[in-house]
């Protein structure tokens, strides 16, 4: 008996490994989602756990409803159960690839929920690849090109070793339709031109391998930033001057970073952080720093501490400076 | 009295912080260097530090020697003292830009020692960008897209947060006479690609301020890398298991690496370190791993141990499995 077409095999190890508990696969009809759906139904009966479907109708588009349902009749029958079609309101914030995103996770997270299950989706290499790049333009450091995680509950994303040729492959070989959605051509959305254009040639000026390299990279940056983040959360006390001021600097601002978020102030800019930083290791008696939303941090008897918006008579005053 | 040109000042500023002892400016002729080298002449009588300036003659091209005389002659009408051309023997090794910039470190390295100097380096944000570029294009991670480090003895990069079109327009405004590499714009060189196609492309693509975003990320991923670097370098005994076992994984995997590459292991590859780290954290009685070189590193009594190449026969026994 001949195995399994290569691409199918290469989908199918990429799942089993992941299938330890129920699971929903989020799926839009594309090459890649559908691979990775029939994968699943494929490998989670011999898994022993059970896996159905979310198919996400945007309403964005003339005949999405039955798009959806054309979907959902596919998922069904691979074995997929159950199927669910959520239709979801799409929002104008954010311009209107992030609006469906947000939109279309809302929706994949409360089934993911209602239905105690992993949500499985179909991003590639290739899309890791286009993560990044879209990360870097962005310029906000580690966090921004270190991409999307393998596994992070809800979400589950065992294809990202694989190039998105593979998924195409796979479809073809187990003769499923595919529907190519236009959105994923269209260079009106960056992700389409970043695929379309800087990726082929980044890959002709760097001689190959790029999407590979990308991935991989996103990876070790994934690894760093949970790392620091890891060793930030441990550190006891984030307000001890004399126990910051040894760390690192890039770990101490991501204590002072997280005692801040967790204090519930806004948006932190670089140059805030910086300033508050500066109470810790530049300290020659500057004043209260102000924060976004009204905050602001002083130093007192070597320590940090949160005051409220500006006019609060309850404020501490100042450190004096050593002498 | 009219200040200087806008670029002037702006090439000025980057440098006076950093004149805190002697430098030597390493200048090519070309705009950037060439409006560093004029920069530093500037300031530096003024912040009383004594600058010279190397120029390296690679013998690659006819009239390299005259080329390189010229250079040294506009240093020093720019009152530089010294002014040092080196010529360097350039080899095959790596590719011809590999080997040119070797041989070019060497003899700036060389003549930092000899006078006790620093070398000012005449990269821009622009260099940083296509720096961190070719490092994603490696895929070897966080390390190869942290680009250039502003000061790292003997080297001193005052413009890394500088376009490169203010070196040039500085140039034009002091009506210096900019000498254009013609390797600059040679596409068989990659870094001229990446500037003269890829990132004129990705900043269409991802709406501008891309080469500042990348050396934004640099700086970031320089910090954290350094944390952990440092963080990696406080542990006491890289070789208890018990002691290692709780770290986070990058932090981990650093204790590691930097034990085995002191102890003069050869070239490590992640599958090395990650096997190596499995006898830590993924302990099943498993036996000894290979290294490059020969040796190999095996877990005794719960601390991790080097040995020679296999056939020694001193090599202790493997650990029994945990019951």
């Amino acid at each position: 008996m001949a195995g399994p077409d290569p691409a199918v095999a290469a989908v199918r190890s990429a799942v089993r490994p992941g299938l330890t508990g129920p699971v929903l696969v989020a799926c839009s009809g594309g090459a890649d989602s559908l691979a990775l759906a029939a994968a699943v139904a494929f490998e989670a009966p011999r898994a022993g756990v059970p896996a159905g479907a979310v198919t996400v109708d945007h309403g964005l588009q003339p005949g999405s409803a039955e798009r959806a349902a054309t979907t959902a009749g596919l998922l069904r029958d691979l074995g997929l159960d159950p199927v669910l079609v959520r239709r979801v309101r799409v929002g104008t914030a954010g311009g209107p690839e992030a609006a469906a995103r947000e939109a279309r996770y809302a929706a994949l997270s409360a089934a993911a929920g209602e239905h105690g299950a992993r949500v499985a989706l179909g991003h590639t290499r290739d899309d890791q690849a286009e993560t990044v790049l879209l990360g870097l333009g962005r310029g906000s450091g580690p966090r921004s090109i270190a991409g999307m995680a393998g596994s992070r509950p809800p979400w589950w994303r065992p294809l990202l070793g694989l190039p998105r040729a593979s998924t195409r492959a796979a479809c073809t070989a187990l003769g499923l339709p595919v529907w190519d959605d236009p959105h994923n051509t269209d260079p009106a959305f960056t992700r389409v031109r970043l695929r379309t254009e800087v990726l082929p040639l980044l890959e002709d000026v760097l001689g190959g391998g790029v999407a590979a390299a990308l991935a991989r990279t996103a990876d070790l940056l994934r690894e760093d930033t949970e790392a620091l983040d890891e060793l930030a959360a441990a550190v006891a006390d984030p307000t001890d001057c004399a126990a910051l001021a040894p760390l690192p600097a890039a770990l101490r601002r991501r204590v002072l970073r997280r005692w801040l978020l967790e204090a519930g102030t806004g948006d932190l800019a670089a140059v805030h952080l910086h300033a508050v930083d500066a109470l810790v290791v530049g300290w020659r008696g500057q004043g209260r720093v102000d924060l976004p939303g009204g905050g602001g941090v002083v130093r007192a008897s070597g320590r940090l501490a949160l005051q409220g918006p500006r006019a609060d008579p309850s404020a501490p005053p100042s450190e004096e400076p050593h002498p």
